[in-house]
């Protein structure tokens, strides 16, 4: 019997490849396989040599192509018949990306699983439209919660606890429960006006973006039609759009630790 | 007059060179100017090419050799002077980095900021550690927050909120306050044996880690007198340590989705 390959539990990152780790990207040329999801972007599959197989097992909302049981069955296959596997993930893995039950599955069936982290979404969308996930006197934390609700079920999530101004709140994978999500925040005493971001395909050459408010925030959405993934960022740290990237409006100016700003873009 | 240079707020991730972005990287080896900070790995100075000029301006807790107008009017200096910048920050420039500080100020100068985004330390700890961040019927999101207060002031959060027990909780830079943190998060309501996991040094050949509970951190810490940042999980998925890196011991297993795990670490 042959030795079992290693598996790779891969970051992907958010869908510019400029984004993938050193590591991630060494390991995705020598890998013999790569299974990999649909949020992984064609500009990273390309990076992936010729000759290297790949497996693809993407997963859209509420329609699961490959379910997660036979992902892990294929990653166990493939590593028993002594290949080098590389599992990408978008994002990262043990970010909202089921990679630990994956790597729990391989763990029990006595495979060797590495995992390497990627760029989470929240991260790539705060770049590259200049907000901040956290700032001195806007917000003192950050929050990524998942959106997304098992098939019918109600989103059960402590509202009191993420109605908090001081913390800026990451939405993953919230476009359909959306309209709920703002009407529970405002319910538990966010304000109507909190300012909300919403990017669409963070990162990538169709990025988009829709800087509206709680209150107006599932009216809007509906208006832009976005396809691919959405990413919110809420909180006064939304506020500071505009006042990285675009240095050519002096006046007026955010002041660090200001608790209310202006808005100007 | 020279045209301005261009300045990247770079993230160095956790400290293994090998979770730097492939971006990252390109900037470090483009640069004239790298201007990093004390959490900046040597491992990660030594992929800096030896002819361009590096600026330390490393702060230690209560202790800031440079101060943060300081390092801002040093960014803006070399640009000015038509260098092209690297400003390299541990971690990830906006989450907790003061990143968006040191932008807002470039961006009044007038001067063009782009932002890389880096691992953060939740995430490179969660990876070397197979503690994932979320997990199906463990954590339903992630919360990262400082517990380092500005100079001699108490620690102002929202225990309520942060006494979640469906969250895992990612406290950066807490090591001063750890013992009020976790007074409070018990008196807010999380058990005493929610377990805690300390990293120190996560990613580096010289990560240590200590896993406890919230009623026993603070005496615990003090007796491994970690030396280097310190990063602490809190939360139910702590329970997985050991999981996913030990493949030789197969029972009692972890059963995905299952709210309460066997430690066997």
């Amino acid at each position: 019997m042959k030795n079992p390959g290693r598996v790779f539990l891969v970051g992907a990152g958010p869908g510019d490849p400029d984004l993938l780790t050193v590591k991630a990207v060494r390991i995705l040329n020598q890998a013999d396989v790569v299974v990999y999801d649909r949020l992984v972007s064609t500009e990273i599959r390309k990076l992936i040599p010729e000759t290297t197989r790949l497996i693809p097992v993407g997963k859209a909302p509420n329609c699961h192509p490959v379910p997660q049981h036979e992902i892990n069955r294929i990653l166990i296959h493939e590593a028993l018949q002594g290949h080098t596997v590389a599992r990408l993930k978008g994002g990262d893995p043990f970010v909202f990306g089921r990679g630990a039950e994956e790597a729990l599955d391989l763990a029990c069936a006595g495979l060797s699983v590495e995992v390497v982290p990627g760029i989470s979404a929240a991260q790539g969308c705060s770049a590259t439209t200049g907000v901040p996930l956290t700032h001195r006197g806007l917000a003192s934390g950050v929050r990524f919660v998942t959106g997304h609700s098992r098939e019918g079920r109600p989103l059960e999530l402590d509202w009191d606890g993420l109605a908090d101004p001081d913390t800026t709140l990451v939405i993953y994978m919230g476009t359909t429960n959306i309209k709920n999500i703002s009407a529970q925040l405002i319910a538990s005493g966010l304000s109507r006006r909190t300012p909300v971001l919403a990017i669409n395909n963070g990162t990538t050459p169709s990025e988009r973006r829709l800087k509206t408010d709680l209150n107006s925030i599932a009216e809007n959405l509906d208006r832009e039609q976005f396809s691919g993934p959405v990413l919110f960022i809420i909180g006064r740290v939304v506020n500071l759009l505009g006042s990285l990237n675009d240095h050519r409006r002096r006046t007026p100016f955010v002041q660090p630790s200001t608790p209310q700003v202006d808005i100007y873009v």
